[in-house]
Formats: structure tokens, sequence, C-alpha cells
């Protein structure tokens, strides 16, 4: 199932909803044969399940019961943890209804009816709730469950484990004292496991955990089952709002007051003998999808049992051999919930003497090539239709079939971890710099790029390196944004790891571990680090993906583009499906070795002769890397974005120029002083507080015409150069960015109108020109700015670090864990769109931004654009495109047809 | 009159409305007999004032003439610069009636009667369009006229001007060709002035003339007198879309689609001889306000020549010995205009043949003391109530009165000019460190502070110095902010200082101007720097102001608050009639040089327990400056904003711990070399990259509690203290920086109760708690953010930079002067609220805030809680309070008093 998008209505319920809370006549509990999957809100993921069992396999095969609904949790904890009226009757009423189904009442001392009861949220939430199991065993009943049973042991056993839940679950007695019991009683009787405490033991130890529940709560244990179910619906109620729960709830954005359901179900027992077992199972196989059923299962034991690895469990298919009806029967009902539920499901199941039960079913969490090969095989049985199958993939995880892995089956040891920055793994040679790795490179050398953290110069490196390795920053971190856009494996902030670049070593702990040239391993999957020789697995994208593609591609509305700013990229996202480039930035052009000192020297310039003058040295380089863009996009709509950061991430750092300055000095190089003081003048006339915030995007437009009129020239000529050799010019959007005024489109616009007039270009015709909304102030203007707008592309990385007020590079590694971890937040809002802060101005913008131009074209190339709970959002907002790095746009492709799927 | 705030209704109508065209039937023509002031829309300023003063003084006061709409003009810049239907025939029927009445025919070749052609636009802009005089001669009629006058010079004198005017206006024939004529001819004459040309020569003048336009046109000269007016009509509105026209209008925010008016009127002429003259009046003292009339005239002159300063002119009180009835008679009209208009007026006469006419009349530019003095008259004369009066005053000006000043008298050599960046002047000698100015100050000297630029740790030297001096940096300079809070002057940005800290000097252009120690003067209203011992004028809040201030605050609803975090501020605030402290930041505290070790300290604390105990070293002094605060401030409220700047900004920079890291190696200082390697390590590690959006606000309160809880102990404990001392403690609000997660305030709000509660406070009782809305997404989710609020302060600084993207340290200097160029902004966001953008969300704010919680007082605390236009949006905007810097207080009471005027 993919994750539910930040935009869908759980926010809203949670914020809003009050759910009325009279009880006195409304219905808080049902029996499992009234419910159905469809009372999910109202029953619970379990109970709704468990209802829509009974009622697909009847009622013999799985236990009865009742479920208390949500809305008498939320009434009780309304009412300050008092259970609202009625709902002692009714739980009575059903109780009744339960005994006289089964035969046997609770509390019976001669045959007693035991029953479990469990949480059961909407939403699973697996462990973060508590289960009293065995309930309505007491001082009498024991004896009479052990008469009926014909085995004291387990009925002791049985009795022991509830008074030992019931007094740490329901009252809080907390479960070292009682496990401290447990190695008492052991110790008296010399032995090492539970299943070695004889029948004997077991009465001991109950004696002594009823001890303890006294003594813990000035009570006696209570002996009346209507109390102990009392006290114990109680407690599942309260335990919603345990810690635990709330935690569990602020990470998944599971509203507060949803509250949990209860389940009262009977008991049945797969300990009771060697016809009895439990077991899990899947209907498929739940690694591969491929369509055999698959799971374990213990022969006399219970669930718990299976799941905790005490003991070794059997495959499902060792059941044909020791109960084969069993086996059958089960497989059966496995091809029928399937067919029911129209998805790969997850079951538990007991045998009680040979009779088969089921517990539990629900979706199976698969992982990718699992999921793709179910869709694909459902549909193929006609099961499912393509929409169908495709809303049962989790999109996120479809990244992992793109990226090479460690193999699953290497031995191999971990030298350190860090952030798991940009999936897949690479492996190569040490290298310090960005020009070491163009080198090796060149050489036909794999390499790995080490640094302590990466710049805008460094990108270079990026392209050569097989992988990047940084000891500071977080998955936000600059050498994280790039890594991913390009599809580099890359680990970050790995910070054990001391990298010194002068002696071009990598201590820890002062140690020496890697030098120059020495073999490094990393996997951006997980973030590990290692020297040793691993093999890699190389990605496949099989039929099977290529076949759920197609599919997607049918389905959605949403175009898909990528962000790429060289022909290989651009390259590449077209075989991944890219339909176009939402984002080819301008500025890494000039980062190459060969561009850096005639954009320095551009920079340097004293006079607009000077400035204009290095300008055309780069024009004839810059439209040489359009042409390479467009020819790969030929046919294509690519959006080309003018030049956007602040000039001083051309110039060397000031450190650098002081070194350099004192060399000179030293050397009496006055020629070299002269040049080198002026640069130092330069750079820190152009040093900026707060870069992010400064003389950038249009800004620089304003300020340097010549800068965008050389870009617009070149853009317009490669348009020219590539119509003229292949007949197929590409779609040009020319895109101002960092537009917060009117007046800064107005005048752009007209430079780019100009330029391309006098090259021959008309706007319309030729190209259209747009711009970026990425400033709160644009999607609150977006109606004035549209007038003078083609498009917009929503920049929703700067537009959320203006409206939440956070610097990426600095918030990442410092406050984001933080804020996670004080529930202030749930994940980052760099991963997945801050809906209710950032997608309100995002909503405004487009909505405003339409309103003045219906048909303004609207697209997002925010790093979000690649995120599937977002792509629902930005779908919703009735965006046209969608543009991301080139590994997610198979990812992106998949998304939108969800959403697409999901609102029709 | 104030000016009118960006929330007024102009930006909407010249954004929104269009002007119904269809003019066929449409009066398009008033006579002046036909308009009011209230037509001021359709018949610009000058027609309505015009129209009114025909209606007050009678028509035989004002010369005859008509109006030609400013509809007409939107209609002819719809229609592609073509008149619209019907007004050529309004114009001839106008025209017609003022020949019936003045008995005299335009162009008559006898007796000629000659119209002025004059725009008049909505809101006066001088000088920015077109006029022509004269019009009507031809070269017929022009003989007609010296017959008729007895004077050929005077009509030939008049011909060759309108000739030169409509040239150059209404043909745009450049003027210095027609100057070079005029050159020409009197160099062939021998003669030196104008006036020394005789008749001949302005025959022949008028013929070179004549030549020239048809050489430059390639028409003849008109003869046609109503082609003559058609074609100045259509100049007129033409003049509203010529550059000069737009520019005022972009700076003055004056909508396009205004339009102008037209006003043609029968030319009187002051240049008839000894019995006529021409000139201006006020009706009071136009210097201080006075209630005797004040202004200048000339005998035969016209009104051109008393306002080019070409003659000496005479002062009005002249008038009464050369021309008494008419003196007589101008001083009983002055009264009549000013008790109509109810405001003092600004006049324009001409006197032909001892006859006076009156050409115009507007409200009077003043200084702030004549506003002030005329304010206070005008109520006492029963001329206006006090509510009237306030809106007389232009409240931006009155910080002029404020503040020291150069005494106006002296003369002086100014040395340079930078930024005026904080009003007032200042004398002292040159000290170059906040530690020499803190020395200077303790031992009485009086000393300026000059520096390239300052920082936060400079802050102790801006108290103890009389003013700043910086060579870099603009009004939004981290040196003009806290100048301004201070009410110390400053001047900044004054780029021609060569500032050498090292060498302690001063250089312009190499040379040495300044040394420590020598006198500099500031002029922090002007810009100006000298060495000269310029005698400085002390300010005087003389009784008038104080009356106008009781008034206001008589009128006014919003509280007025300051921005102080020192008693002394906070003392003058309060005399300056702050009644609160809207922002009292904690963090200039923390500068002083006893509390920079202990704060570092703190900072580089490696542990809770060490970071503790330096906290709990900092705790009793940052107590003791609440203490101070509080009694300064007893019985009012004190909004204290716990610590909201980034840590590093209290750790040494960079390059100076390199410095004494290296000379501590060479010493072989171990102990040192180990202490600031640490140091060295936080600096880097702390280090931003945008530290606007950086650690910092509660987002230091998340990371290290225990400093806010620090200062929430150190602020019980003074209240507790002060009430003990005092029983008057001041009502504390508590209030959290830089929230942008509901969870933020949440868990702080908390960490307050807990600490108070610990003290023996209550919220509630004793304090409240709020938070400071400042960042996009806290605009967006105040709903939410306000469950946790007792209040709200806006902190519109921030929000503007995060709103619109603008670092103010970063744009300041290289953006804004750039973007009011390009017509792309009016003025800086950061002097007068955005309005459309950033006001957007403060409304978005306050509304969604009080949708919470009907009660949330709301303030601001930004700058624009100082400035006039600003105030008038927060007014109707239904915020509580605003908060300004203590100088600014008063021009805070009187802006409040008239948003309350104006909107009720």
């Amino acid at each position: 199932m993919p994750r539910r998008a930040a935009a869908s209505p759980r926010g809203a319920v949670g914020n809003i909803a009050r759910v009325a809370t009279t009880a006195s006549t409304t219905k808080l509990v049902y029996d499992f044969a009234e419910g159905s999957r469809e009372m999910r809100d109202l029953l619970g993921g379990k109970g709704a399940n468990v209802a829509e069992m009974t009622r697909l396999l009847g009622a013999d095969l799985v236990p009865a019961g009742f479920t208390i609904t949500t809305e008498a949790c939320v009434a009780y904890m309304r009412a300050d943890r008092t259970p609202p009226p009625g709902l002692d009757d009714q739980v009575g009423a059903a109780l009744a209804a339960l005994e006289a189904r089964a035969g046997k009442r609770l509390g019976d001392p001669d045959d007693p009816l035991l029953v479990s009861v469990r949480s059961g949220a909407r939403e699973s939430m697996p462990g973060m709730m508590d289960t009293v199991l065995n309930l309505g065993l007491n001082d009498a009943s024991v004896e009479g469950l052990g008469r009926m049973t014909g085995n004291p042991r387990f009925a002791w056993d049985s009795y022991r484990r509830f008074v030992q839940m019931f007094a740490n679950v329901v009252r809080g007695l907390p479960g070292e004292r009682l496990e401290d019991e447990i190695a008492a009683v052991k110790a008296d009787r010399g032995v090492t496991l539970d299943t070695e405490l004889d029948t004997e033991a077991l009465v001991e130890l109950t004696v002594r955990f009823r001890a303890l529940f006294a003594e813990h709560t000035g009570e006696p244990f209570p002996q009346e089952p209507r109390e102990q179910l009392t006290q114990s619906i109680n407690a599942v109620f309260d335990s919603w709002m345990g810690d635990r729960a709330v935690h569990y709830r602020r990470i998944n954005r599971i509203p507060d007051d949803w509250g949990t359901a209860v389940n009262v179900q009977q008991m049945v027992f797969g300990n009771k003998g060697e016809t009895s077992g439990s077991g899990v199972a899947f209907t498929r196989d739940e690694i591969t999808g491929a369509p055999e059923p698959s799971g374990d299962f213990l022969v006399n034991a219970q669930g718990e049992d299976v799941v905790s690895g005490v003991r070794n469990t059997q495959d499902i298919a060792d059941l044909a051999r020791i109960m084969p009806d069993v086996h059958a029967h089960l497989l059966e009902i496995l091809r029928t919930l399937e067919g029911h539920y129209r998805d790969m499901q997850d079951v538990e199941f007991t045998i009680e003497d040979g009779r088969l039960f089921m517990l539990q079913t629900r979706a199976a969490k698969r992982p990718a090539q699992a999921a793709v090969r179910f869709a694909v095989d459902a549909v193929g049985e006609g099961l499912l239709t393509p929409g169908q199958a495709l809303a049962t993939i989790d999109a996120e995880k479809l990244d992992a079939l793109l990226h090479p892995t460690f193999d699953p089956t290497a031995d191999y040891t971990v030298l350190t971890k860090g952030v798991n920055a940009s999936p897949g793994a690479a492996k190569g040679a040490v290298v310090f710099t960005a020009a070491d790795a163009v080198a090796a490179d060149e050489d036909g050398r794999d390499v790995v790029l080490v640094r302590p953290f990466t710049e805008a110069e460094d990108v270079a490196g990026f392209h050569a390196a097989r992988g990047i390795l940084t000891s500071e920053g977080g998955k936000a971190s600059h050498a994280a944004l790039v890594a991913r856009g390009m599809g580099r494996p890359c680990v970050c902030g790995a910070s054990d790891l001391e990298i010194d670049l002068r002696d071009r070593e990598v201590r820890i702990d002062g140690e020496v571990v890697l030098r120059e040239g020495d073999l490094v391993v990393i996997d951006g999957t997980s973030g590990a680090v290692t020297t040793e020789d691993v093999q890699l697995v190389e990605p496949q994208m099989g039929e099977d993906f290529e076949q759920v593609l197609r599919w997607a591609d049918d389905l959605r509305t949403l175009g898909i583009r990528t962000n790429a700013d060289t022909p290989e990229d651009a390259a590449k996202a077209r075989a991944f499906g890219a339909e176009g480039i939402g984002l080819c930035r301008t500025e890494h052009m000039f980062m190459a070795a060969d561009r850096v000192p005639k954009m320095r020297a551009m920079i340097l310039a004293d006079t607009l002769e000077e400035r204009v003058a290095s300008l055309a040295e780069l024009q004839p380089l810059q439209q040489a890397d359009f042409e390479g863009i467009f020819e790969a996009m030929a046919g294509l709509t690519i959006t080309i974005r003018l030049l956007d950061p602040p000039l001083h991430e051309f110039l060397p750092d000031r450190e650098q120029v002081h070194a350099q300055l004192d060399e000179a000095r030293t050397r009496g190089d006055d020629t070299a002083v002269v040049a080198l003081e002026r640069t130092l003048d330069r750079v820190h006339a152009l040093a900026e507080t707060n870069p992010m915030l400064g003389t950038r995007g249009c800004r620089l437009g304003l300020l340097y015409p010549e800068i965008y009129e050389m870009q617009v020239r070149a853009i317009c000529r490669a348009a020219t150069a590539v119509r003229e050799r292949s007949g197929a010019p590409p779609h040009l959007e020319i895109m101002i960015p960092l537009v917060a005024y009117e007046g800064e489109l107005e005048v752009m616009e007209q430079l780019v109108e100009r330029v391309g007039q006098e090259e021959g270009l008309a706007r319309g015709r030729d190209f259209t020109v747009g711009t970026m909304i990425e400033l709160p102030r644009a999607c609150l203007q977006a109606d004035r700015i549209a007038m003078h707008a083609d498009f917009f592309s929503f920049g929703t990385n700067d537009l959320t670090q203006t409206a939440i007020g956070f610097s990426r590079d600095d918030i990442e590694g410092k406050i984001l864990a933080k804020y996670i971890d004080r529930k202030v937040l749930d994940r980052s809002p760099f991963e997945t769109l801050d809906v209710p802060g950032v997608g309100q101005l995002v909503r405004m913008g487009a909505w405003l931004g339409r309103k003045t131009r219906g048909d303004l074209k609207i697209g997002v190339c925010g790093e979000h654009g690649g995120d599937p709970d977002s792509i629902a959002f930005f779908h919703t907002s009735g965006f046209d495109y969608v543009s991301c790095s080139p590994y997610r746009v198979p990812v992106a492709r998949v998304a939108a047809a969800q959403a697409a799927v999901s609102s029709s």
C-alpha cells in the first residue's frame, strides 16, 4: 500500500472533527457477525477484517467475538477516562451472546470460556498498544480448564501468563519484577527454560505473581472475569494515550482523536498437542511475489511462539505432509481471501485439535520486486485492473530497483555508517578532490570522492566518481542533493571519519583507515561504508517493472519531467521515461574547469565592457552545452533556468586567496599581488551574510542584464543550430528564477523577448517565458506575476526554506532529528512537502496564477517532484507536471498514476 | 498631510478599476464654475481647487476657464492616443463660453484672448507634466496684443515664449536648440540678459524659432489657435505617459490609470507694468507656522519669474506699502481660503493693472515645527477639531523635533556624505573600537564610533558613543538598526572613507583625513560628515508638540510600546509616552564585556553539566538586568523575548581565533593551544550558511532548553524581587521567538509554565506566554499556534526577509536602489510594510489567531511599528498595539491617532 499523502484528510480530521460523544443510545459494541471491512473507521483494522472474514468464511472458521468501537474509546478519553454510559451493558449483552454461541461461560469453573482482549486502530500500529490473552481464568476455572483439556500444565501456564500480562499491561506492574520471579522459581528448580517448569512450579509462580500484584496495587488479583474484562478494556483505551502510541502517531501522522477499537475474541489453542499449531502465511511469496503461498508454522504452539523466534519454525509447505487436510483447507482460504480483498494477504491461523481457525488477515507488506510481480500477475489473473494493481505498490520503494546494491548474501565488516543520502552502492579507489576524480574518470578508473563536505566547485567530481562519501552534512547537504540529482550513490555525515585533505588520509580515532587509492565501498541505501571488496548486484528494470510503468503512463494525467543539466543526465532520464526537462540549471555549466577562469574574469570585471567581453567568451561554450542537451531531448520540452546562484559561489574561497596572496608577496610577484588583491576585494564585496536571501536569481538579471542576455542568446542560437541540423528542436521554456515582484518578471520578460527577436525567435512560436515560484511573496502575488508568465514552476525547495525559515544546509544536521524526537515534526519538510504550511502557499499560487491565466502551465521542480506523497498533492492541486531527478522518474510515473487512480 | 499608507485603496484602484470610456455622451469638459473641490478625482487637484476658488471668491477674482476631465485622458490613452469622441465639440463649446465671458476671441487679430494649458492630476506631481502659456498668439494676434496693451515688446516676448514652449513641450523640439538661438541673437546684439532684447530682436528670435520648428516637424508653426489648443491638450495627455511622470508615479505609488486633467484658463498678465505683479503666499509663516501670512512677490513680473529666483523677490509685507488695497484684499482672501479649506494654504496670485487674480491654492507643505504650531493654533482658533488638526501633520517629519541638529545657520565644509541612517547630529572624538568608546564614556569624553561596519559585539560601543559612522552598509545595516533603536545618530555607508582599524586612521583617496582622537561631527538626518566644530542645536519638545501628543493619545486606539533592552532606553521611551515594552531583547545583555566570557564558556561547554554551570553564573547577571528594566517600567507591560540570535554570534571571529592559535603555537603555550583549538572546533561546528534561517529563536530553546530555563528563572526572580521592593511589578509577557510549528510553542510553553511554577509564579496571574509571528508558515498556521499563545507579536522585519527572500544585510546596499530605479519597488519594504505581500500574511496571521482565540493580544515589534504608513495598516488590521524604538514613540502616537481618525 502506498503511504498516504500529507494531503490526506487525516490531518484535517485530527485537527477539526469532534466526534459526538453522547453515547447512551449509541451502538458501541458490534458482534463480529455484524461488521465488515468498510467499517474500519469504527471497528479498527483488526475488528473490520475479522468481521469481514467471519462473513466471508463463516463463523466456524473464525473464533467468535465482538468489537468495542473507536467511538467508545474517544468518548472514554473525552470523559477523562470514564467509560461512556451504556458501554458496560452492551459489553454484557455481547458477552452473553458469545457465551451462548460458544456453549461456555466466562469464568465457568468447569469449562471456562477464555477470551483475548486486543487493541485495533484504524491503521495498524504494531506493538504500540496492549493485549491481554487468556482472560477469564481464575483460581477455580484454571482447574476446570485443566480437566477439560486433560492438560493441567497447559491450564496453569495459561493462568500464570494471564496474571503476568494483566498485572503488567492492565495495572502497570513493572515487567522486570515479574521476570525476576520467573528467574527465582527456575533457580529454585534448577532449570533454565520456561518450558522446563512443571505444573507445580507454574502454580507457585502464579501465587508469587498474585502476591506481587496485591503488593503493587493494594488489591487482590481480581477473580471475577467481568471485572477482569472491564479493567482490560479500559487498559486498552488507556494504551491509546500511552507514550509509545502517542509517539508512533506523531511519526505516522495519525490523529490522536481517532481512538482505538477493542476486540474481545474467544481464545483458541494451538498448544493443545500434536494436532494443534499456529502459523502465519502469505498468499504469495513475500520476497519475490511469485504466486505460491509462503509462511511458517509450529506444531503445538501459540502465535507468539511463531513470531518470537524462540523455536525454529517450519515452512508452510511442510504442513501438507503433517496435516494435509488442514493444509489444503488453508490454501483454499488463502485463495478466497486474496480474491476477496484483491490484494496479497498476510494471515494468522491457529489449528486446535486439527481444526483450522483464522485469526487475522491484512494486506501483506512486501519489497519492491514482490510488489511489482504481484501487480503484474494480479492483472494477468484477472484479479485486478491495472489501476487497482498499481494502487497496491509502494512507489517510494521502487527506487531500490534502479540502483546497484550490496549482494544480500555478502559477508563483510562495516567500517562505519553514515547517512543514507543517495541510494545505490558504489565501489572505487579513494580520491580527495574533484580534479583527481575527473583525472581518474579519464583514465577509466573507478573512484569514490571522499571529502568532509562538498561545494559547487566539486560538482565535476560527482560526474566522474562512482560515489560520494562525506563526514559532514545530512540528507539535505550539498553532497546529498547533487548526488541524488545525478543518481550517484552517496553516504553523508559519516562523522566517525576524520578526513584530512592535506595528508590525504582518513582516520578514525586517530588511526589511519584509508589512504588515497585505497578501495572503499559505500552503500547509499543503508549508509554502510566498508573497505572490503563486497560483491555488488546490478539492478534490473525487469519486464514486470516495464509493464507496471506502461500502465502508469496510461493512467496518469500528470506529466513527468526531469531535472537535468547535461546531455548524459537528459538521455538517462529519457530512458527512464521522462517527457521533458522541467529544470535545466545553467550554472553547473560554468563550474567546469575550462569555464571557471572565464566566469571569474566576468565577475572580476571592473567595467561593463570587460564583463561583456568575458561573457562573449563564455557564450559559445554555453551554446554548445545547450546544443547537447537539446539534441538529447529532441522534440520534447525543456525548461531552462537562467543563472541562479550568487556570483560569489564562482569565486575562490577567501582563505585560499589570502594564502595565495601571502605566497605572491613572499615571492615578490607584484603583478600577482595586484591581481589577487583585486580578487580579494571582489570576494569581500560579494560576500553575503545569508546567500540564500541575497543577490541571486533574477536579482542578478536586474543588476547584470548582460549575463542573462548572453544566456538567452546562447539558448536561441543553440535552438536554431539544432533545428537546422536535426529538424527536431526542443520546445523551449525560458525560466526566470526567484521572482518576488511582478516588476522583476516584467523587466526580465522584456529582455528575453528582445534578445529572442534579435536572434530571429519569437515568444509563443519558438519559446515561452515563465518563472519559478519559490518565495512566499510570489505565491501571494501570483495573479499579478502571471500577467507576465506563460508558465509557473514551483521551486518547492526554496519555498520550503523561506516559508519555514529553514536553511537546509544549517537545519538538517542540527535541528530536524531533535524536532522529530520532540514530535514537533514527523518527517523532513524537504522530503515530503509541508502541506499545511508550504502547501497552502503552493495552492494559493497555483490558484491565483490560473485566475489570471486559465491556460497557465504549472509544474514543480523541487525535490518534492519525486516524492510520492507530494506528487499526490500536486496532482490534486491541478499541476500539469512534476519534474524530478532522473532516477526518480519511474517512481514519479507510478506515483502520478496512483494519484490519478485514487482521485478519479 | 500624512503620506497615504500602502494600505490605501490607491493600489487597488490602479490594479483593478477600468474606467468606462464610451465618451460620446459623457461630459468631458467642465467650466470652472461647474466644479468643486470634491471633484478632485475627475478634475484633478488644480482644476478642482480653481473651481472651488471660483465658487468661493467669485468669478471676478479667478480668471475664467474650463477643465478637461481625467476620464478624457484615460479614454485618450486607452484609444492609443486618440481623443475620445465628443471631446473636440465640448472643448469648442467651452471655449465659446469663455470667449463670450471674456469678451475676447482666441486668435482675434485685434484683441486676442490668450489662455494657458496646464496639467492637473488628482495628486500634485510638481514639474512632472507639461504646461503651455500664452496660447492663442499668432502672427496676426501678436500685433493686436501689442496695440491693445500699448506694449509691443511684451506682445512679442509673449509670442516668442509661446512658440518656444509649444515647439519644445508639444512637438518635442530639444530645448537646447531653442536656447542656442537665444544665445545667438544675444551675441548678435551684444547683450547678455534676455530682458535686454528689444522688440526687433524678439521678432527675429520668433522667426528663428519658427524656422527651427518647421525644420524639426516638417510643418509650419500652426497659426490656427484651435489647432494650437488641440495639439497642446493632447501634449498634456501625452506627458502623463512621459518617462518623468511614469517614474514619479512609481515612486509615489500613483496608478497609471488615474490620468491627468487639462486646465484651459484665460491668461492674466502680471508683467504689464508697475501696477502689475505676481506672487506666492502662505496663509501662515511657512517655516514657523506662526499665524502671520508670508510670501514673496515681484512687481511687473509673471509667476515663473517669482519661482525661478532670477530676480530678488520682495516680502509680501512690502505689498502693503506698494499696493495697500491689493494687499488688504489678498490678506482677506487668504483668511477666507484657510477658513474654507481648514488647512494652511499656499496660493499663487497675479495683479494685472492693479486688479488681483487668484490662480491656484493648495495645502501648504510645511516643516515639522510649522505643522505642530498650525495644528495647535488652528484648534485654538476654532478652525479645526483636534482630530482634524492632527490630520494636517506629516507624522514622519516629527522625528526631526526629537534630535539635535546642525545649527541651520552654521557654515562648514562637508568632508563626505553617507547614508542618513539614524537622525540627529553627534560630535565627538574618533574611536575605532567599542571598548575604546566604553572607556571614553567612563571618562566622560564624547566620542563617535567609527568602523567599516558593526556587529553584535559592538553594541556596548553604541551606548557609549554619541554617534556612529561606518563606511559600509545602508539603512538596514546592523549599525543603522541598532543606532535607530537606541536613538543614536548614525551615518552609514560613507563609502569614500577608507577606515583602517589597524593603523587607526581614516583615509580618503589614500590621504589621511581622521586619526584616533580627532574631532568628527556627523549629521544622521542629512548624512553629512565634517571635521569642523559645527554648532549643534538641541531639540525641544515644546508645549505645542506636547499638546499635539495629548490629543493624539485621546484619539488613538492603538497602544504604543517601545523596543528597549536597557533601563535607560526604557525610561527614555516612557518619557516619550511609551505605554510598555513590546520587545525586550535578552541577547544584548550577553554582549556586555563581563558577560561575553561566561556566554562563550556556556557555548563551548562539552556537557550539559558544564553548560548548566555557566548558565548559573549568567543567571544573577540577567536577573539584575531584568530588575533594572522592570523598575523603569513599573506597572506597565513588558514583552520579553527569550534568546533569539544564533550562538555563533557570541563566539569570536574565525580568523581571530586562527591568529591567536598561531600565536599560542609560536609561544609554545600548549594549554592555550588546546583551548583555542576547542574554540575553533566550536566556531566551525556552529558556523552557518544562512544564519537568518538557521539555529536561532525557539530552535535554540528546543536544542538547549537549559538556556531558556535560565532566562525564565531570571525573569521570574526579578519580577518577584521588584514586586517585593516596590509593590509595582510589571505585567510580564514571555515571548518565544521564531515559531514555525505549533509543536515548538507547545514544548516551550510547557517549559515556561514549569519554571514559572517552580518559582512560584503562575501563567495567567503573573505572566502570559506568547510568540513572535515572523515566518510565513506561522502566519499560515496561526490558528493552530494560537492554541498555545496568549499573544502574538508580529516580527515584521524577519517576516519581510523570509516572505520576500530578502536578507536585509545583503539586499539593502546592493539591490534596493536598483529596484527602485527600475520601478520594481517604490520604497524599501523594511521601511514601510509591503502590504500586498507581507501584509497579506500579517492579516492572515491576525485573523487566524483571533479565530482560535478572540481575546488574543496582537502587536508588532518590527521596525514598521514606528512607520506611519505601516501603523495605519496595523490599525485597520485590528492590532492592539505597535512597538517601536524610543525615539519613534511620539511619531507613532500621532500616526496611531491619524489612523484612528481617518478610519472612524
